[in-house]
């Protein structure tokens, strides 16, 4: 050992020990005929402090910023003591030192507040990676998974290795593909979930499964998401949503307390799909605010249960009057936002990431009148009808948006969104979980007049929309009216977790009896040469005995940013890949050499 | 949930309690009007007792083996009990059941003593899971890995994970590659091992690393080669070699305790790679048992240190005279084997895998006088000499092998091994570790006459040779001589632990002077230009004040299956492939959809 104890160790107790430390130069400090140096580790920093002794030596042997060292001393007490760190009332007398690793000047600082830029710091991660606000967020990512483990563990599950080398069925996402030497003309793919695999081990009776997993999807990268990421993934066997919910919720407190010290004791709602899309726009919605939306107008077979108000704003208005959808929330004690301010919002709304026409509003006055933008349309009356049906109250503000259903719905939860930010509703301390449940199981897919899963061809549709999903042909015949289908009402046995607007997790409980898995890989299109290709074992496996069976996969890197209060993955993952999948610090991915084409088989066959 | 309770959990203080179980029908015995049924999960086992009152009931659903079926019932105590199981006092009079899967009839029975053969149970791996045998090493390895972790925890280790899709740098074994579409005609590799990224954890600070992690190798497998599998890999900062030692051996002893309950509190030896390949022939020796090697000749460059008692066999033996190595090992009380008996051993060296002309045997009879096949070039007082240097005494057995020095080590070493099989000397429930230690920094490679890395190119050479590696030209100017380049006898700070004969784990104290890698390149014969493609992001991280550094990985796979006390470590992996890289119960490798060759811009090529 380098050292007798880490740079973070000492304290006055260990005052007039000989010691021997080392690690990094954090600052030098020449005062005189003294020198100060901060020795940094990855437990703290210790004061060194060189006496007139040792100047010759120093001025030989000069020490720079993150200069690797040792040194051999005695722990005395600080005259000057730092009552912030926790090694700050003592420092190490110095008697000796060496430099074990010279560093040349660093691209930028080792701190907090660096001076790098994101590309700078990506192609030096190991030297970003010193800094301590990424090192925290290492820290509280090793901390969620330990976690975890700990809980999974008492809970009975057992970690269990499933295969990297499987086998390339894409549906939905695309597969990494990895072509095989040894069977040439085939490739394998790397698993963009261990879903097959956790199933076929509730199959084979290991009743409670679980591993913190890597998978791949080769998609197009969005800000914010990685071509490898990490997975809590889970099964149960003979459990039903319920026992889901509860055995997860459970392990979430749990996370909250070990790693935040957060009592999470509140109950969590659970909303469906359809309340969530009908009061927030968005089946993720951020419940740390309210402004929950009013929908004026909707088309009828989107919510089909809901009771129809758009005679509330009948008028001259031409907009609302041909627009789809019409989507207003309150704004509390907003309405004093001047014309900038309003300005500014319509502006919002029309930037391209939006992308609407514009952006009506009312202002509650104090004094019970309403000022709106729409006032020239729109009686007192109407005005304070559309407040009262937004909960409105004297001194808030109304904003309304109009156009087609899917688009406005978005935009509208996008503003409700910034709104929140705007108003400094979302704070990265405050912690609010939801349960969103009763998902469609399907989706249209227009490009190809077919349905597709919502979460998995694995989900099971809800016990009493089974005979729906038996009895009924998935052909689509009239493409306009998908939506009048029976299976466009399936709702899916799923569940996702969201926190602060986030999805967190989702699962589902799954198909277990083979004629419905068939029922459901034909519904997707999938005949039976490609049902037998590609999930053939799946089916196999349900015919020996397959339990009812359900899991859920937390999606890990995103879990640990939100806890850290930071909106980005990247910065919790040791070593990420930029928005073009690459390793900017490797240089990955690279050419590979003619001998390895030739091995493989394969060549290059660039599309002009 | 589907249970009240589990089927391992019910006890005789459940009596009279109504519970609800699911899970398994194991086996189906009709008594008369009465049936009982050994329901199965993870847990246990539990009998059901179906009374006359649900005979039509099971006549209109008869439950066949592997059927999933969920019951209702009260716990009553067993008439008969069998206390060879846990719930064997008690069993459940079931008042109603419901079948929740059928099963077919499973191709081989579902018991330890299983009538499939390996490949069918490879075929329908999900039912070869169910058996016991194969469930309790799946057991056995979470455990391993839970003792690890909560071991390395407590030494402050961080599990941080590395990335998957990196940059292909074959040095050694074939890299698998996976081609990217978004860099078209680039490809990243998944790693052999995370070797560089935790050396770069190490420069960063992170000070103590560990993952549980897999890692690829395209190579030809051998018998119980893998080519994903799975290690424990760890890195320290500030260490030199007896603190890994120390951290590590102390590791395996915790495992021991907490996976074996065994106390394994004796001392780990250490020997030199010198020593293991003098005394067994053998770098990863089987400590279990004696039959330490006697080198009656030997090349002399091969063990420059050794004495040469090669005058104890001066005779007109042209077979030893002509040999280039001679090594004899005594087999204590062996003396009495039979003619059958020895011609069996000389028929066993012939065989092609070993590749021997013969052995040569003394028998030291219990009077004193010796018996031996060579005993007509030999005088009595010869070998008498030969019993001696062999340690042998009245009623051993020597046996000896002549010839080319690697070939014939290699073959004493395999005979050794054999001779302790056939006398039961390697009982798989003992457990003896070892460290070999001072291994050869480099190995010889022929066919490109150059030196390649023995361990990998980021070990170290022991301090006292670094001049010797640095002061010298790497190249070899006369291949026969090879082992006359001061090269040839430079030591890496390098360790393996060593269980029952089986490399566990390696590792090495690291290079981390940007001088000295270079040079470590260079001396494998890459140039600047390649040393700066593909490590360039080493050597720079180098620059920046990187710390000596050192670690270890241990095969995860084999350490579970020594510890299960099996040969293969197939046993130990949920879903493993066989010889030619296959998963055959998902059939993959497989083809691809011309789509995706399309958007990866790669097409097959194949050679005739």
């Amino acid at each position: 050992m380098f050292r007798s104890h880490t740079c973070g160790k000492l304290r006055v107790e260990n005052i007039n020990t000989e010691v021997t430390l080392a690690g990094w130069v954090q600052t030098v400090r020449k005062f005189g005929s003294i020198t100060f140096v901060d020795l940094r580790d990855r437990y703290g920093i210790t004061q060194l402090l060189f006496n007139e002794n040792l100047n010759a030596e120093l001025d030989a042997n000069p020490l720079g910023r993150e200069f690797v060292i040792q040194v051999k001393g005695k722990v005395s007490e600080r005259s000057n003591k730092n009552l912030n760190i926790p090694t700050g009332e003592i420092e190490i007398a110095v008697e000796s030192f060496s430099i074990l690793n010279k560093s040349i000047t660093p691209p930028f600082t080792i701190q907090d507040d660096t001076d790098g830029g994101d590309e700078l710091r990506m192609k030096y991660r190991f030297l970003d990676l010193r800094r301590n606000a990424v090192k925290k967020n290492l820290e509280l990512r090793y901390a969620v998974g330990r976690s975890a483990r700990n809980y999974l563990h008492e809970n009975e599950f057992m970690d269990i290795e499933t295969p990297f080398l499987i086998k390339s069925t894409p549906e939905g996402a695309r597969d990494f593909v990895v072509p095989s030497r040894m069977n040439a003309g085939q490739f394998y793919a790397l698993p963009q979930s261990p879903q097959t695999f956790k199933q076929l081990l509730m199959v084979s009776g290991y009743d409670r499964y679980y591993q913190i997993v890597k998978c791949f999807r080769d998609e197009d990268l969005r800000a914010d998401r990685q071509p490898e990421f990490t997975q809590i993934d889970c099964e149960m066997t003979f459990v039903e949503q319920e026992d889901i919910i509860q055995m997860f919720e459970k392990m979430i407190r749990r996370i909250f307390k070990d790693v935040k010290n957060i009592d999470y004791n509140e109950a969590i709602e659970k909303i469906t799909w359809e309340e969530a899309m009908w009061t927030y726009g968005n089946d993720k919605p951020d419940i740390r605010f309210g402004m929950k939306l009013n929908n004026l107008k909707f088309p009828a077979h989107t919510f089909p249960t809901k009771v129809d108000i758009s005679a509330t704003i009948k008028s001259d208005f031409a907009v609302f009057n041909e627009a789809e959808t019409v989507i207003a929330f309150c704004v509390q004690n907003c309405n004093d936002y001047s014309r900038k301010q309003t300005d500014e919002l319509v502006e919002w709304v029309k930037r391209p990431q939006i992308g609407m026409k514009g952006l009506a509003f009312i202002k509650c006055n104090v004094d019970g009148t309403f000022k709106s933008s729409i006032d020239k349309f729109y009686t007192e009356e109407q005005l304070k009808n559309i407040a009262t049906t937004c909960h409105a109250v004297a001194g808030d503000l109304i904003l309304i948006l109009a156009g087609a259903e899917e688009k406005t719905r978005k935009a509208t939860s996008d503003l409700r969104m910034h709104m929140g930010t705007t108003l400094g509703l979302r704070n990265a301390n405050d912690f609010k979980l939801l349960w969103v449940v009763d998902f469609p199981l399907f989706e249209y897919a227009e490009e190809d007049n077919r349905w597709v899963a919502r979460h998995h061809p694995f989900t099971s549709p809800k016990p009493s929309d089974i005979n729906t999903m038996i009895n009924n042909n998935p052909k689509i015949e009239n493409a306009a009216e998908y939506l009048k289908h029976p299976y466009a009402n399936i709702k899916a046995n799923a569940y996702d977790m969201v926190l602060n607007g986030n999805e967190i997790g989702g699962g589902s409980i799954r198909i277990y009896q083979k004629e419905l898995q068939q029922k459901m890989f034909a519904a997707l299109g999938m005949d039976d040469a490609e049902q037998q290709h590609k999930f053939g074992f799946l089916l196999g496996a349900f015919e020996y005995g397959a339990p009812p069976h359900g899991g859920i996969a937390f999606g890990f890197d995103r879990l640990c940013s939100i806890l850290g209060g930071s909106e980005s993955i990247r910065d919790f993952i040791a070593f990420p890949k930029n928005n073009s999948g690459r390793d900017v610090m490797i240089d990955a991915p690279s050419t590979i050499d003619n001998k390895q084409f030739e091995e493989l088989q394969i060549k290059l066959d660039f599309k002009d």
